[in-house]
């Protein structure tokens, strides 16, 4: 039996605490699959003293994770910690400057510096891993880094935030305001420090970041992914969608387009009957669709204890065995150039805006719409608070471009009050 | 740059010419992720002369797939003939002996052979790889055997013949019955040469069988799981499962149950709302519950030239970056001895059966049912061809032995025309 596969955890929060009970609960498992002994060398948390009701005896202690990275009896430094700068990129460099492995489920980190870590990985000849960064316990990273590595990937699709999922799903099922489901989710906990990290479409985004460098071989670049959050998506949206026989998701799109990729993480309307346009509550899924495979659906939970450590300890048993895969899929030197192109992509658009109740209107709202080259499949003008009112279009397929002049050009009609709200509609 | 990784496909059928295909078309892809070139030295069929509108120009050919499998310019031998013993089977350890590594699609083989052959692969130190022999293009053994390798897997069910899916959900969909159905799909050419293999079980069976190796550590056994077609299934069962808010499935189950496991192949109703219950046409399915990931589903195409050889290259390019896992997810040597459970889980039942249109039947067949411990959650006589009845059931929780009891004892009270029909209902 080969040497034990020796552990630094750094962070001790929801994920750090599972995995070091995974590793305690699930030992003799580990063991037989991993061909040796996973044990746990020392931890590194911000206070000592907190009561994580995890039993630590027989774990050493570090203040400092990058102290933790370096230590002679680390052999995998596990980066729980969270956050694109500060500790966590110190000691993930300073752990693959010592020559250890480094699990992470940082998506920041990696979306802001992943190239860069990933070149350094590669020439020190150590693992970098990161399942648990995207998507929770779905094994997106390794479905599209190992799985399907004989495919071209034409597109990746999913719903990678579990917080936006359940506002957006508690909204339609409750018929409820975002705001009022807002904070519920706040008092349950389901929000980020930082809010807009999760509704504003960032913390999801990064994800994709990660995701598109697998699918296109391609340097990670999380600028030039186009982000839009769920701020604006009213309960009358969800009704209308719902109406037209669409839900409404936070969607990660991204797809080859021309000589780049075109890469967006906005709300979208997904039929109902699709895998996509059923998933409930703060469950992830992401699909994936390549020319030999055709389509795959992928769906878990996206965060939570049990299921992101679960993640984590499936890099590990990896590194136990010595599997070690290109970072992102192929050597980080070998990745192409990033070049990222708008919305070149026709679809259908949902436009929803409120105009004058008076005569007239609906025609002007018509013909901005059509100077602009948008065509209207469906368009409806429903009853609502006077003397304003609520219109419904529903466009052939258009590029964002002519859309963005469309309703420049709606502006300037005079009927329409404020921005109209725009969706894109994603076949899957 | 390594050497190239010289491929010998034995076997160019669907899964065969859609393997040359990938390797011709994606060739600069692969050898960026893999690295290094994945070339064919020679394959070899049954007729050199048949068209297959394949460009076999400059691979050498073979008439024996156990010269294939020696010979000296192949390093993976690509098994993709089928058939659980002859050939494939000489063939596979033919290579095994000569020290090549092995990925195959022969679930067949696997199923009866595999633990012999992970034993001989091991002590070889070679690969054998059949992501391919389960479910098509869903990466399911890779997400068993690595992604998921920290948790104790307490439930893994699904849908894995795309045969049996797309005649229950036709039969459904057009309110056709079997026959008819059943005949469509000949046409279509979806049923096997011998068909009791798809709608029999016995395919899906040996795929079952396969992940119950991995997902509780025992060895490989095919005997032992219990196993039930789709050719009881009626029209009639299909309309009045959907009118209670389920739909009819042949799914697998496996679960651990006492000091062993409980494996079955059969017709389930499933909850119409659930992914399994939404499933459509030929796409299969496979859910996997684990201590610490609760649940992944994953989804996607079941058979087809495409996705089946996109597995095959998956487990290909593993090989060629020197990913080798153990075969059944741990040394093959450690897997325990297996222990089949005959269904201790208890659950509800469907239960119909036709009875004699009299006072009384009714009772008698309540009271049969209750003797045997088997008490009715809902009970329902509906209108048919006279002067028979039927009589649909649904049970609270039972086990089998039970069930099998009532079963026996409706049979002498003498108003049960025929044997009744009995499905599980699996909750998911």
């Amino acid at each position: 039996m080969a040497d034990p596969l020796r552990l630094g955890v750094a962070g001790l929060g929801t994920v750090g605490a599972g995995l070091v009970r995974i590793v305690q609960r699930n030992a003799r498992l580990v063991e037989a699959r991993g061909g040796r002994r996973v044990i746990i060398s020392a931890v590194c948390a911000r206070s000592r003293g907190k009561d994580r009701n995890l039993d630590l005896d027989g774990h050493g202690w570090e203040d400092d994770p990058v102290a933790l990275a370096r230590r002679d009896d680390v052999d995998v430094f596990v980066e729980l910690m969270g956050g694109g700068e500060g500790p966590a990129k110190a000691s993930v460099e300073a752990a693959i400057a010592a020559g250890k492995h480094v699990v992470t489920a940082n998506k920041a980190l990696l979306a802001e510096h992943g190239h860069a870590l990933a070149l350094a990985a590669e020439e020190a000849r150590v693992a970098l891993r990161f399942e648990a960064a995207v998507a929770g316990g779905i094994p997106i990273v390794k479905a599209l880094s190992e799985s399907l590595a004989g495919n071209e990937i034409t597109r990746v699709l999913g719903v990678m935030n579990g917080t936006c999922n359940y506002i957006l799903t508690r909204m339609w099922d409750a018929g409820l305001p975002y705001e009022t489901v807002f904070e519920e989710a706040s008092d349950l906990g389901y929000l980020e420090a930082d809010p807009t990290l999760d509704v504003g479409g960032i913390d999801a985004a990064h994800k994709l970041a990660l995701l598109v460098s697998i699918a296109f071989g391609e340097r990670v670049k999380f600028d030039g992914i186009e982000i839009e959050g769920i701020e604006r998506v009213s309960i009358d949206d969800i009704k209308q969608a719902a109406d037209m026989g669409y839900r409404i998701k936070l969607l990660g799109v991204a797809r080859r387009s021309g000589n780049g990729v075109e890469a967006r993480m906005s709300p979208c309307l997904v039929p109902e009957g699709s895998p996509l346009g059923q998933l409930p509550g703060a469950t992830n899924m992401v699909v994936v669709e390549g020319d030999s495979v055709n389509q795959i659906v992928l769906r878990g939970p996206g965060a939570g204890e049990g299921p992101t450590a679960s993640a984590v300890m499936g890099d590990i048993v990896d590194i136990a065995r010595n599997l070690v895969a290109p970072v992102f899929g192929q050597p980080a030197e070998t990745l192409a150039e990033p070049i990222r192109i708008r919305g070149a992509t026709p679809t259908p658009f949902y436009l929803r805006m409120t105009i004058a109740d008076r005569p007239g209107a609906l025609a002007k709202v018509a013909h901005a719409l059509g100077e602009a080259g948008v065509s209207i499949n469906r368009m409806r003008q429903y009853r609502h608070s006077e003397p304003h009112a609520p219109v419904l279009i529903m466009t052939h397929d258009c590029v964002p471009a002519d859309l963005d002049r469309a309703i420049e050009s709606l502006a300037v009609t005079g009927v329409v009050e404020g921005d109209p709200v725009a969706f894109r509609v994603e076949e899957v």
